[in-house]
């Protein structure tokens, strides 16, 4: 091309081509980028929505039950003897849900996230709280699913148990790559362990119930060790709430196919919706087999032992056998899978916060592989340090789980409870349209409301009972994240909206014209790279003014005699520094001038600056540029630039 | 001032008065700033100097002989009892040494420290390895000296040693502080303690004898146990030769008179020389009574336990009272002064490896207090961590402690005795000026020669000695980090050299005129900070083009449309990045301009940039005026310039 070609071309286009051979490496990594027009417009269907969506929930089933027995077992038989009750209550806290979410999943066919239906329903306050709380459960998710995962591989080959930490961070690492790369071919890749998984929990399930009914399932052989993180306690209320607190963690991810309903094929609600039911059936079923199972084999629930499921497994197939160990990997798999649904969530929503100005702008920009990776990046950071921190231990980072997400279901039923409201009173023909749905008026409303409303309410009620049962446990970590989190989002959304008031042209006059240009030109003495600083100095305005700061009187002179000559006619200052000091005498100097400075005027400093070959060669030379610049940055209408000088 | 006063007025003075306020934390730590013309010109008789300059050589009677013991201590009674004999050695060593330095002391006047004698007869090489190994040895004497310092508290206190890393960086990082300050009234400061050290040593030496010459001087009661380290060995020469190397660690310092003759008062070397005498009188002495009395009460080296001078002042005094605690604190108190020699010594000879450019120019630079503050700094900060890292151990410290020490004797005797060589080789009346010193002929220049010679043989076969026996323990750190500094020393001056010859303006031409200037800015949108960067780079040039990276076509649509109202006529070229890719179509771009670019010819990159009021909010915008910085660095002729634009 020529240089007239390409300066007429009002359109440039960067071409492939054009990419830097520097980041090969991340082309080995992640894969060559994708152009925007690249993007994937693939609808699924319900079979394969259900692998997608359902991972999170579906295997929960490999702690929740545990959990909460680990919780019982503290009062003993006595305490054991209520976890099927318990397992009674949470599918009925399910059903709750799963009713609740049906109705959101047809209000909002675009994807009714709790952001979302905070958002348009309750205002920003609950919205950024909804989506704070989201945001930690994303968290929480991988980290408790990740170290769940471990946890049934330790329990298949004990000798790895001390590595588990290791292998917990390799595996979100793993994880975090796969969605750099992005998720275009995803469908099948999740298909496959999902149902593997489902039809291998049933057959144990099936198998166990079928020994069971004729009398010769038997009992667990060498259960692990009884271990009680309290001690030992009394039955008391309390313990069963704690208890049932720590079996709702079964219940997290159930929201996670309202957010995605977009991704379904037409008629994307009703599919959606139908999916969610299949989902919440089988979730529901193969919590109360493993309960009941587990309670029937006397398994003992274990963290730093051998996993619920394991025991259940090997009790119902009677050894360690070949489906033993498939039935782990397979729940293994499925937990992986539970983690990376929230690597596809959470950077997702950061973008929606970002866009909507309550976080970073950059968590908006796709990468080269049309994914957030920033926010894939970040969520891999804060998840691994959370796996490090709990040393990958269920049961530490169980108390921290579930508030999140039932606040967040709270806040997303009372959205939807109030939309009912809004519902009720639109006239017929009437429409209001939010940014995520359009409301018209709804025969009915009334029993939508009453059910959202009873949802609202259940969810809130067990979001108290989880964070004052937990409270101690860990619970208050998150009590008191969610807050802040909330705060530094809003003062992060008062930052942009003052900015782009202050950027607005509205109410802008002409711009101002330059008047005075006036250049200053700090020197360490006179030489080439000095010399190259004036040449470019003086391009830049006819005012040049060099600034020598003498430290040493003798050398002063030199500096002076030498100017004469090579100078260029130009206004050379001395400044005196009896103190030894560089900066402040350059900085005072120019403040001074800057006091006088004319409204229109603008001083520029230009700073000589060698840019050694090495850049260890940096650390042989004041940084004299670089502390100017620190110093200077709040000024208004001084300017600096470094006018580089390379030395080979 | 007027402006036009402050802009004519060719020698700007820097008031005190100027002073930044923000710096008045500093002022507040180390004082107030010291003007040039304050620097001290006190001179100090014999009295003050043996103070000041001898508290490392007497301080390592504190661990000296207690080191030697306990290798000794390896082969039972049978090895310590050569206690002595090895002590009567090391008492010889010093008079050598004595002998040898004396003549250096009136040979340099002005000083005649290892590295300037090495550099002034033997060439760079030899020059910068004493340099090296003598600025090694300064950062081990803290170590060693506050390590030993503390032991010597914890001997007292007991209950104070699982502190004493604690301790011994707290007080590290006071004497910095001190130094930091500057040393102006520091000899009667220094006097104090350094005689009442050598009066309590005394007392408790003359007290031991008389008790031991009338029988009743007794042993050691409740000795702590015997801690063996390399375990119980047979009484063999190795053994011996380690001892003995561990015993000469007592004569570093030795040389510390030689460097600071400068300080004495005139007749400057008879004073100087008088004082070195007086020193190794008092060393030798006291070195051979304690190591005598230690051997006589039966005291247990130890190197977690309780310190041989502690166990003798108690066994001398019969107990724990006032002047064994007064013994202990004041020989705490002459370790603590042993440091801060090395905090004087160590930015000196770092300042003067700096001014021949073998170390970088800032360590020159003085403080606002006149002291080398980034040579005590780093002092402060590598000597800390070598205490962290061996936890404050001597023992575990001594073995890198020697070698550099007598290393850089080594070098310093042999050229001595090259000086006597050349000075034998003069006609009378000629004269030699080396930097350091002038050369005349002498009557004696042939025993002289003798005496430095034997110098050089004798410690250059104990520092042989000493990394043999010691090179597993720690002496092969010193023995590959002595050449590694020795190397990045001359990568350092190469540099420099290079530098200086591609700066001369030897050979250069009259400077280039910039031909055409071409302005490139780079806009994130149109918006009041685009437009304060257009109106600078409207100042700079007429040739300006506006460069727009359009990852969304709706967005680069509406920005076209604003420029061609706020443009100001200038060109506007938008870059079409499918890979939404915002640094690399700018960088393709700026480089095909770049490759057709005319050898006078200049261009600027512009970048308009907010300056957030707040540090956090900089998180909240891409930095690509950085990121650009970072790429086109190291391309001739382009000139970056971030316009900031304030937002409150």
């Amino acid at each position: 091309m020529t240089l007239a070609e390409i300066e007429s071309n009002p359109s440039f286009i960067y071409q492939e081509a054009n990419y830097q051979p520097g980041r090969s490496w991340r082309t080995w990594l992640i894969g060559r980028p994708l152009a925007t027009a690249d993007a994937p417009h693939q609808a699924i269907g319900k079979f394969v929505g259900l692998a997608v969506f359902s991972s999170d929930a579906m295997s929960s089933v490999a702690y929740g039950p545990q959990e909460m027995m680990l919780v019982l077992a503290a009062a003993g038989a006595a305490g054991l003897a209520y976890a099927v009750p318990l397992a009674i209550g949470i599918v009925v806290l399910l059903t709750i849900l799963t009713v609740s979410y049906e109705q959101t999943i047809h209000a909002y066919p675009g994807g009714g996230g709790a952001y979302i239906v905070a958002r348009d329903n309750l205002g920003e306050l609950p919205a950024q709280t909804a989506g704070a709380a989201l945001l930690t459960d994303y968290i929480l998710t991988v980290a408790v699913s990740i170290s769940s995962g471990v946890a049934q591989i330790t329990s298949a080959f004990p000798n790895l148990f001390p590595y588990r930490v290791e292998i917990a961070v390799a595996l979100v690492l793993f994880i975090m790559l796969i969605n750099l790369r992005g998720v275009k071919e995803s469908g099948a890749i999740f298909a496959a362990p999902t149902y593997l998984f489902l039809g291998l929990a049933f057959i144990t399930v099936i198998v166990g119930m079928a020994r069971f009914l004729t009398g010769n399932l038997g009992v667990v052989v060498d259960p692990p060790p009884l271990e009680l993180t309290h001690g030992a306690q009394a039955l008391a209320l309390f313990l069963l709430l704690r208890a049932f607190a720590s079996g709702t963690t079964s219940l997290t991810g159930v929201e996670a196919i309202s957010n995605c309903i977009t991704a379904f094929r037409e008629p994307k609600s009703r599919n959606a919706g139908a999916t969610l039911i299949w989902m919440s059936l089988i979730l529901g079923s193969l919590l109360l087999g493993i309960t009941f199972l587990a309670r029937q084999i006397g398994a003992v629930p274990s963290d730093i032992g051998e996993t619920v499921i394991s025991q259940l497994a090997r009790t119902a197939y009677g050894g360690r056998g070949v489906i033993y160990l498939a039935t782990l990997v397979s729940t293994t798999l499925i937990l992986i899978m539970a983690a990376n649904t929230s690597f596809a969530d959470f950077p997702r929503l950061g973008a929606l916060h970002a866009g909507d100005g309550f976080l970073p702008k950059q968590l908006m920009y796709k990468g080269s592989r049309l994914v957030f990776s920033r926010g894939i990046m970040a969520l891999a950071l804060i998840s691994s340090a959370l796996i490090i921190l709990f040393k990958a231990s269920v049961s530490a980072l169980i108390p921290l789980y579930a508030i999140g997400v039932f606040l967040s279901f709270t806040l997303s039923q009372t959205g939807m409870a109030r939309r009912w409201s809004r519902v009720g009173h639109l006239k017929a023909g009437e429409e209001i349209k939010d940014p995520g749905s359009t409301l018209r008026y709804e025969q009915g409303w009334q029993t939508k409301l009453v059910i959202n409303a009873v949802g609202a309410v259940c969810t809130f009620i067990v979001m108290i009972v989880f964070a004052v049962t937990k409270f101690r446990d860990g619970a208050w970590i998150i009590v008191l994240l969610v807050p802040v989190l909330v705060f530094t989002f809003f003062r992060i959304h008062h930052h942009y909206k003052r900015l782009a008031k202050q950027l607005s042209l509205d109410e802008y006059g002409a711009p101002s014209r330059v008047g005075r240009h006036r250049v200053i030109m700090p020197i360490s003495g006179v030489h080439r790279g000095s010399l190259a600083g004036l040449a470019y100095a003086r391009a830049l305005s006819s005012d040049v003014t060099a600034v020598y700061v003498a430290l040493d009187p003798v050398e002063a002179e030199k500096v002076k005699h030498k100017w004469e000559t090579w100078g260029d006619g130009v206004r050379l200052v001395v400044l005196d520094s009896p103190y030894r000091l560089l900066i402040e005498p350059l900085l005072a100097y120019i403040q001074q001038i800057d006091a006088l400075r004319q409204p229109n005027e603008i001083i520029s400093i230009i700073v000589p600056q060698f840019v050694p070959k090495h850049w260890w060669a940096n650390a042989l030379h004041a940084q004299t540029a670089l502390m100017l610049r620190m110093a200077l940055l709040f000024k208004r209408g001084v300017v600096i630039t470094e006018v580089p000088y390379q030395v080979d």
